[in-house]
């Protein structure tokens, strides 16, 4: 059996996912729509929503934001939207963030359609698991030439979940299938421009007009994702065959990762490292991280005097961590922060150097004391979060992002499966 | 000076083609609305409208076959429907179709923001050298691995159309061709689907989309169509540096081919062959055409059945031409003609032969008649007709397709620069 034809029978089987996997996508869901949120008013976020504006239309789906739109309009908008900030989830097998290449098709498609909550959270976590087989199967050869998985794989899953929702058959789900094989693009090379959530959008996009387009009778060629000059030859596909083993069974989804501090990635192993050390600013004497050698040049400012700067400074956001500010926040990088004498005393303690012995998820910690104790803890993100302490983190994040109340208003939503509509109607707000 | 700066700078300037060249493509122009017209009840073209219905929105511009959209849902539905008779332009150098990835763009841009006819057209021409241009150095490996420039070069073109009818300025039109790099894409694969008309439509909604962004102020990589991990490096272009060799003095849109028979292409050198042969059928004994081998396999049927098998067929089309139907009309390769005793008759007395020393763009026929008497031509797709030639073969296409009143309206139309809006209204009709 091909691949399209396997992940179209996926799509539209009934969902087996067990309860552990169907709480962590509920996870995934309230991160989405707290970064969402968040970012709604990002520079990119109103040019989106322009655009919008300008074309019209049916107003089938809400906006992050606000406004009304096509279900297609509105999934490009979101997806562009909820990854303005870069803060949601990843998975790093898939090589790409989930949530915003598929939720924003699964939301605007159940909202437009009337899908109860229930049936979009199933969608978007079908989307999700196919996008992530998709983006494994597509390999790391397609990440290193230049391609972006969250858009290129995320619009595998992008059709799968609005393909479900809009209830097609297998024949018109391996007809979306074969239509997004000519339709999925996105780069790379647009990481630090707006065209990095923008790709994010083009995944849902291309997804709900893939369904779209075959729910009204299009014909494209069947098995177009993975046949002779198919998507995969065509863009440096691995092709990796075990990608699609136990799919339906096994979720891969489950191992989800989600960004817990508002600074670069290879901070936030040092980051959860130092939760584990209980220590006052004013007690400490010596910090001192390792880490992997790639990001001594990506984030290692050893004294930057802008909030932008401190997103990429070990010697910064240690400091923040134990003065109290909260690393999740994106108000807490600020320029006047940079300049706090107390930061700037404990900047000057922090050590970092390169071992090659750490991967690029991990860093060791070493906290030493005016006393002579040292503390010393150790991080890797790959390593898998208990679902309870994993929800904490994520709703302390939610809190730090929109407040403590509305962050368990769309908690309370996400877990008691209210409507696509309903959570648009917030996502508005 | 990297190639988006000269795109971009090709784009802005005034036009300075020569009049030759501008009447080339018033040609195509005539030529796209005739293909455009007659496809518009093709299966394709239903569904494209039904989605367009569907979304509604701002009437900023026409559809074939009738309704009013935003200009990027236009140039989508246009655009796939101009080519769903695959009866459109061709340039080989290109690799692809010039008219049916730009011209939809420049079509719907222009109406909706209220340019005249000879901006329009400049528009276009612009776009088509630039897609071309572009499509020469992606080279042969990006076609031959299975991209479609049509689509992906052609989309590079429709955002130099569209954003030159927008008045973006160097800057903007820069950044509308770094994130066009990110949105492109056409895979060969879809051919013999709807999935290829579709290619054309992704070409100009993409270019327009671009364009638009850029006007609303989002940022993109700049350079991201020939950069590190750019458009070019991930999609097998080969970075041809003399494609853009005389860019804004030499237009080589010039040597863009029509397609004058509604048959399979590999038909065309044989029949634009016969066309210099005078004899009537009843005085042919035997019909000898040599053609390149790899056309034995593609369109060498004995005897079709069909409409569509006709399409395909040395011995049914060299028949027809002599027995005085009219290749160039839709309607020509029906069923019956397969039946009709005199093309079965003539079908009897067709031979042909594979011949490696022409190219696939060559045919060389002989005639030989009752008398004895033998008449020899030959015909090279590849050389370019006198204009005056080739305007009266692109007239005779178009009245065989809309009529020949109809057809005159068209040109008329055309010659005298007539707004894009009653060319809309023409073509919604």
């Amino acid at each position: 059996m091909g691949i399209s034809e396997q992940l179209a029978g996926f799509a539209l089987a009934p969902c087996e996912a067990p309860d552990a996997v169907r709480a962590v996508a509920r996870l995934s869901l309230i991160d989405w729509m707290a970064v969402g949120i968040a970012g709604a008013d990002e520079p990119v976020a109103g040019v989106m929503r322009a655009m919008a504006r300008e074309e019209g239309g049916a107003a089938q789906a809400g906006l992050i934001g606000g406004g009304r739109t096509p279900a297609r309009m509105a999934a490009l908008v979101n997806g562009t939207i909820s990854h303005a900030l870069d803060y949601d989830d990843t998975h790093f097998a898939h090589i790409g963030h989930p949530s915003v290449g598929v939720i924003p098709a699964a939301l605007a498609v159940g909202e437009h359609l009337d899908r109860s909550g229930g049936e979009m959270q199933e969608a978007a976590l079908i989307g999700m698991e196919a996008s992530i087989r998709f983006g494994v199967w597509l390999g790391r050869g397609h990440y290193q030439v230049g391609f972006h998985q969250t858009a290129t794989a995320g619009a595998v899953g992008a059709t799968v979940a609005a393909g479900r929702l809009m209830g097609l058959t297998q024949d018109r789900m391996e007809t979306a299938l074969g239509l997004v094989a000519t339709r999925a693009g996105g780069l790379k090379s647009q990481f630090g421009t707006m065209g990095k959530p923008f790709n994010a959008g083009l995944s849902a996009a291309n997804g709900v007009e893939a369904a779209l387009l075959a729910r009204l009778g299009i014909e494209a060629r069947p098995g177009a994702l993975e046949g002779p000059l198919g998507f995969g030859a065509t863009h440096h596909g691995a092709a990796v065959a075990a990608a699609f083993d136990g799919l339906g069974a096994d979720w891969i989804f489950e191992t989800v990762s989600h960004k817990f501090h508002a600074c670069c990635h290879g901070l936030h192993a040092a980051l959860e490292a130092a939760a584990g050390i209980a220590a006052g600013a004013r007690e400490i004497s010596a910090i001192r991280v390792a880490t992997h050698p790639r990001w001594m040049s990506v984030c290692n400012q050893p004294a930057p005097k802008t909030g932008l700067g401190a997103k990429f400074s070990y010697a910064t956001v240690l400091p923040m961590h134990f003065l109290g500010h909260d690393t999740a926040r994106l108000e807490s990088y600020c320029d006047a922060l940079c300049a706090d004498p107390d930061l700037v005393a404990l900047r000057e303690r922090v050590e970092v150097t390169a071992d090659e012995g750490l991967s690029e998820m991990q860093a060791r910690l070493e906290v030493e004391l005016h006393s002579g104790e040292v503390h010393s803890a150790f991080h890797d993100l790959d390593a898998v979060l208990p679902l309870a302490q994993r929800a904490g983190k994520v709703m302390a994040k939610a809190g730090s992002l929109l407040g403590a109340g509305r962050a368990g208003r769309v908690r309370d939503m996400v877990d008691g499966a209210a409507g696509p509509g309903a959570l648009a109607r917030e996502l508005a707000l």
